[in-house]
């Protein structure tokens, strides 16, 4: 986002006062008081701390970093994941496939994250690790929705047709499948959701192709 | 567990042909041939890529790693959390609460276990990540139970009193409050679990104390 302002603002944009608040955070929920912790992630950790002091209550905790383009990152790659998370609830798995699909899920978020510039670490803060839980568990989550219709059998644009609301998660498959060819990253399960998606491929062979890929050690 | 068979059985003990099997998975759904990924660890890597040849299938995949005491430690540590997300859901919060609560909790784990000997990346992995959030977010859980009953107002040895099963997480927050204390590791959540489990600390008020700590930056 912070390079969607520059390319429209230009030289009025100053990216040092320019502050992305990001985490795991439903407006359903923030709005009722229920406890909710995020991150103020700037290229300038001042302007980050400032609003961390201005918005931090007993209901709504902030962290602060100079992350800006992990935070960012982590908040849009997460869709991705949370439409798989949907395949897999369609598809009739249960939570032990859910744990593994975040873990892995994360894994190569974060791989292409910094690759791109991100530190390791805020994918595994709440812009990354804390809004991924939260968007794959939530029934509120649109992008979770999708997925659980496909993995029930229908078709993307009957699904997109009949919705109110906006699935970026959709548009995001394709532009981080797309990164993830030209910067040569192996994202696997971005790569099954986009064949899902946009190549009519099988949700139950993706998740075997998924599963019998060649064994690995864990990191790395 | 591995100190646990090295003080019984002694030099009868092989810790190079000891492997752990950890990971999200439930026992009822991997019975059920659902996707499961689970990790093998043994201070022999050979020993772990033994087991990991011979347990995959295309419905069970199966990474392996020889950090066997990050494994053994994500996979104990984790209850502690589960408690706490349980705490959190008996109080009424919701899926915001869960995500920082879950990344946090993931933060102070490793941040023990990484101090005992473990590799920060095992606990962003199966046996940590993943198995945390499949605990934590599971109707199966009985330490996840355990917390629920206590958010709602209900005292510990009478929830005890009831169950057929182990909740082992209470005895385990009672050593990894100890741990944390004896090495000097900040683990607020841990804190406040064993609070309300041993010192009859109010729930309510601990989520307040833990929302309201000094400001931090994320990382660290």
């Amino acid at each position: 986002m912070s390079e969607v302002f520059q390319d429209v603002w230009g030289s009025k944009f100053n990216l040092n006062q320019y502050v992305c608040l990001s985490g795991p955070s439903h407006a359903e929920e923030v709005v009722r008081g229920l406890p909710t912790s995020i991150v103020a992630a700037s290229t300038n950790i001042n302007s980050a701390h400032q609003v961390q002091k201005l918005m931090s209550s007993e209901r709504f905790r902030m962290y602060s970093t100079d992350d800006l383009i992990g935070v960012e990152l982590g908040g849009s790659l997460k869709n991705v994941i949370a439409i798989a998370a949907g395949i897999s609830a369609g598809l009739g798995f249960g939570d032990n496939t859910l744990g593994a699909l975040l873990t892995r899920g994360l894994v190569e978020m974060s791989r292409l994250g910094v690759h791109l510039g991100g530190q390791v670490g805020t994918f595994s803060g709440l812009s990354g690790m804390g809004d991924l839980i939260t968007t794959c568990c939530s029934q509120h989550s649109r992008n979770r929705y999708v997925g659980e219709q496909i993995g029930k059998g229908r078709k993307l644009q009957d699904i997109l047709d009949e919705m109110l609301m906006v699935a970026e998660g959709v548009k995001t498959t394709a532009s981080a499948w797309a990164l993830a060819q030209r910067e040569n990253i192996e994202m696997p399960i971005a790569h099954q959701v986009h064949s899902i998606l946009f190549e009519d491929a099988d949700p139950m062979q993706a998740t075997i192709d998924l599963m019998t890929r060649k064994l690995k050690v864990e990191i790395g």
